[in-house]
């Protein structure tokens, strides 16, 4: 008896998952109850043709360790990083992955032979996050990466806002003498606590240079110890101006840096906590208490990306309207 | 034949809405199709009796002005700074009114004979705003007044948030290094372009510090220019804050800044438009497209207040639930 018999499934059932990044996909597969019945991980092909390729493969080897047939699968929701119109499905600018534009929804389901809905990667992680931690209310996801940006979720539905940059938090500057930004502008918050930034600041070879960082930190390497509070202000930066705008009630960490594990999440908290000693109006937000870290390798992305696939595209509510 | 007469109006038909400021109180009268049909402003009494008072007076004051029976009132909404709990109608440290605690709606209900309904000031100008200018989708209203404060309505209601911050991007920094803050913080939005902290850091007598600030700066007094560019640098971070946060389509500005008129308007435009220059992804929002000013002495306070005055009370719903 496969997984999936084991968990009543039957027929077209089962709703595929993928977080598409730029070494790697995680794809789950969900069962119509909701449960994880099935998770995989392999490497992310390069260009617009090797990212259809690798979406499709790794649904057929997710179906083969998972025991379900392809014939199962009733949608695929696909999380990807870039500009995406969730609408048609196309992704625009994804330069880790090669994609400069990609109608992954029409290419991705036609092989696949189900419905297929994209949306940005940010965004399905948040879903995903607010899902598996059973939040009602308010939530933001805060990914912290290479880049950082947020995704909301209200009452468990994504915050899509005017023009798709709801949760942009990343980009925005809190120091006008901080380090230049990839975007242009000084200080933003990325600079502070972005993996990428952090790394070229940094600027020594290693595999996890932020984690080099910390190491080098605890060792009273000043260059690393301006470099460790740099993180934990912009991070504690970031929480700031989600609850300061949006209002969520809780702010979840995810994303690359989350292996770092209980030192980044210390970390953020004394920040917090040391903004909050001068400020009564600080104190009163409580936001040292509003914040916690994903367990690292949580598959809250994949998990998302599925829900969304399973939800009616919207060109479809177009077309019959 | 009265002007309530002209507007067809019969009964209990009339809407009321005020607008309780530091030394005014601006009140509107609303017919049933939405039409305001009157207004009048007053002094605000300072303390919690005589800011009862004030708005019991105000409405029947208007009343005799607009021509209608104070038995013709058939809600009251209240727009007043401070911590409003809008659920009971209770307001709590008002201090620019003298006012620690304060039962409001209960008060004002039993004298007027009429429910009433309390809400933040910011937050009610915001709902005023948006149905003023018939904008659906979402907006927030970026109040700058002696103190700086958004809210923010998305298809046609004023998102709340968790713990009642929402839009409260005034106390959010943006310069490790910039003015102290009387909310203990440094450098925060409120500091570059709140009314009073401008006339602090400026600290010469005068009626309108703001506006002598613009003033000097024309004639080129080096100190004025720096304020002056504070203002718009701090007005436009607001903005960029709400766009990247609550990703609003508009970011409409109302408060008494707003007496400058195209000086303010043009100066936040150019702020915008300057960190556009140096910046890709900022010149992709088009933020100095996004923006623009109330006319000095709109009503939108006191109309949203009418309009949240009309709407059921919370503890009604509750009572009845």
């Amino acid at each position: 008896m496969t997984d999936a018999d084991a968990a009543g499934l039957d027929g077209r059932s089962i709703r595929v998952g993928l977080d598409v990044g730029g070494t790697k996909i995680d794809a789950v597969a969900v069962s119509p109850d909701g449960q994880i019945v099935g998770r995989l991980r392999r490497p992310t092909g390069w260009g617009e043709d090797a990212v259809v390729d690798s979406v499709v493969e790794a649904v057929a080897a997710l179906a083969r360790e998972a025991g379900f047939a392809p014939s199962d699968v009733v949608s695929a929701g696909i999380g990807i990083p870039g500009l995406v119109d969730s609408g048609t499905g196309r992704v625009l600018h994804a330069v880790n992955l090669g994609v400069e534009t990609l109608d992954l929804a029409d290419r991705a389901g036609d092989r696949l032979g189900a419905p297929v809905h994209v949306e940005n990667d940010v965004k399905a992680a948040a879903l995903g996050a607010a899902m598996l931690r059973g939040a009602g209310g308010s939530m933001a996801y805060l990914n912290l990466g290479t880049g950082v940006a947020a995704g909301i979720v209200v009452d468990g539905r994504i915050w899509r806002g005017a023009r798709g940059t709801a949760g942009e938090v990343g980009h925005l500057s809190v120091d006008p003498n901080g380090r230049a930004c990839g975007c242009g502008q000084r200080g933003c918050i990325e600079t502070f606590c972005g993996g990428g930034a952090l790394a070229r600041a940094w600027g020594r070879p290693g595999a996890l240079p932020v984690r080099d960082i910390l190491d080098a930190a605890d060792a009273g390497d000043p260059e690393a110890v301006a470099l460790r509070a740099d993180l934990f202000h912009g991070a504690a930066a970031a929480v700031r101006v989600l609850v300061l705008s949006a209002d969520v009630e809780r702010v979840v960490i995810g994303g690359g840096l989350t292996a770092l594990g209980e030192r980044l999440e210390r970390g953020i908290r004394s920040a917090l906590l040391a903004g909050a000693g001068s400020s009564a109006f600080m104190r009163s937000l409580h936001l040292d208490e509003r914040i916690d870290l994903l367990p690292a390798g949580s598959p809250a992305a994949a998990f998302g990306a599925a829900l969304i696939g399973a939800s009616v595209p919207s060109k479809e509510i177009v077309s019959h309207g």
